[in-house]
């Protein structure tokens, strides 16, 4: 049933759709998937390939276009993640079917864009202290009538949810069976809708998920043969930002678990990704991989990015 | 590999999720969902369930939002579907998902919620002459300053989409082998994200395709076994609104197309309702159901609903 080509699993960042600088247009969007999907597209002739990516910005918009209109009900956060999934969903797959069009190979070649939803901990400690900043900005008479926890910063204050570690991948059992089938799978969008379980029932909550946390937990849960980590940066570099900045291009586990500790990826950017990639790693063995998104054939090819292994 | 259960297609009307009178928080939402999905929850143990949905006022909600806000870039109505296609399709998934877990069949039973988009024809004659009303209501000089194709209305202007006919369904290939898994699919919500296909590429079109044609499309397809199109209304009804108003239960393609010729079902209510059943039925010759929510089990036992057969 499978050819058994070899899994791979790759993490796209924000700017894969909202470069820097750009306000986000769907037209811009659809212009900067270009250049990955077509990679992508590439690669799925040689892997098995599941897709997870960012959504920040695009949370952003919507919680800054609902907060501007009183005549509509305002949705929680889950149901913000969920309408991300189906706008990235959608230009993700459209974009990768183009590439897969242009390639031949459209008609043989089976993808799906799945809603993906992701079990926290209902007790994680992330929830006592929710430091994720999203949304707007408000004033200081705008922030006294929200319910929301507020964090004040330079530009205003500002809704700030928890970020509690992805669980376990609800749809696992499902995207085991379609990547089983050679399916290109688009899932865990915005590192999935984060939902708690109470006895016989999941529940959304206000919280959001670090996609490249979630993204590790499936590459462990599927087994991937690669896992990458795309978005606008090289690779992890050490003294990042200053004259002695070096790109680590190869570097065992126990040399990076050094760098982590000695604090050279800040949380909130390298951090996590790092993170991500060295559980991966640790768990299977397999080649974990940060690159650049215009090098994502690259660096499987083993010549751009940076490949922590064993 | 498959069961061989048959394969029952029902397409949710909007009140699925928003009743008449209620603004649509998202609590209502679920609230709805509850006993349509225990119906479908206790259906998937004889039958393959494939479950399409609509997503107007959703559409609706979403357009009126982005017109409030300047600060975000306005996405085009196909990115506005795909949005509520992630939306409903995570709120009918997790809420099937409860259904199916109160019934304790959850791990075993599969089922995804997919990103669907759906072949349009650009030579449709629709396209020149716009007549779907969508989003809100603007007024003459707010009016004057859009690009739309508007229309007026008592409440003042509105704008207008054409609603061609749906083609084929992208990911039909894909919904066929998840079925044949037995995997419960939720696809083509609001009847798919409209696209034309130019050369080597699918572009998304500002237009609205209905539900319940896509639905029927999909159901001819995967050669549905029943056909359902489940919304407010008890079934067709002769004389709709008259003192001989007579609910329909049984009828046969002859009778009912003689109704149709005599304009017994209005544009815009059950006269596509009417229609995308007929055309299944012509088709496959096999079970099309018109029912009320409620009665989704009823119907498909045979004692509520109206059924349309050869």
């Amino acid at each position: 049933m499978t050819d058994k080509k070899p899994i791979l699993l790759i993490a796209l960042g924000g700017n894969a759709l909202i470069q820097k600088g750009q306000t986000g247009t769907a037209d811009q969007q659809f212009e900067n998937l270009n250049l990955p999907m077509k990679q992508i597209a590439e690669l799925s002739r040689k892997y098995r390939v599941v897709i997870t990516h960012g959504n920040g910005p695009q949370v952003g918009n919507l919680l800054l276009q609902q907060e501007s209109c009183d005549e509509v009900p305002k949705m929680p956060l889950e149901v913000i993640g969920a309408m991300t999934q189906g706008q990235i969903g959608y230009m993700i797959e459209s974009s990768l079917d183009t590439a897969l069009m242009e390639m031949g190979v459209d008609e043989e070649q089976d993808f799906v864009s799945l809603i993906t939803y992701v079990v926290v901990d209902e007790n994680d400690p992330a929830f006592q202290k929710p430091t994720k900043p999203i949304g707007p900005f408000y004033t200081e008479a705008e922030a006294a009538k929200l319910s929301y926890n507020l964090v004040k910063t330079d530009k205003g204050y500002r809704r700030v949810v928890a970020s509690p570690k992805p669980v376990a991948i609800v749809e696992c059992k499902e995207i085991k069976k379609l990547i089983d089938m050679d399916f290109i799978v688009i899932c865990c969008g915005g590192g999935g809708i984060p939902v708690v379980r109470k006895e016989r029932r999941f529940s959304g909550v206000e919280a959001v998920i670090d996609k490249d946390l979630a993204s590790s937990v499936l590459a462990r849960e599927i087994n991937a043969d690669i896992f990458i980590v795309a978005s606008d940066v090289e690779g992890a570099a050490v003294d990042w930002g200053k004259p002695e900045q070096r790109l680590l291009r190869k570097v065992a586990l126990p040399e990076i678990k050094e760098y982590v500790k000695a604090g050279h990826f800040p949380e909130g950017s390298m951090g996590p990704k790092v993170n991500a990639v060295i559980q991966f790693v640790e768990s299977t063995g397999n080649r974990g991989i940060i690159c650049n998104l215009d090098d994502i054939q690259k660096s499987v090819e083993g010549v751009a990015g940076t490949e922590i292994c064993q």
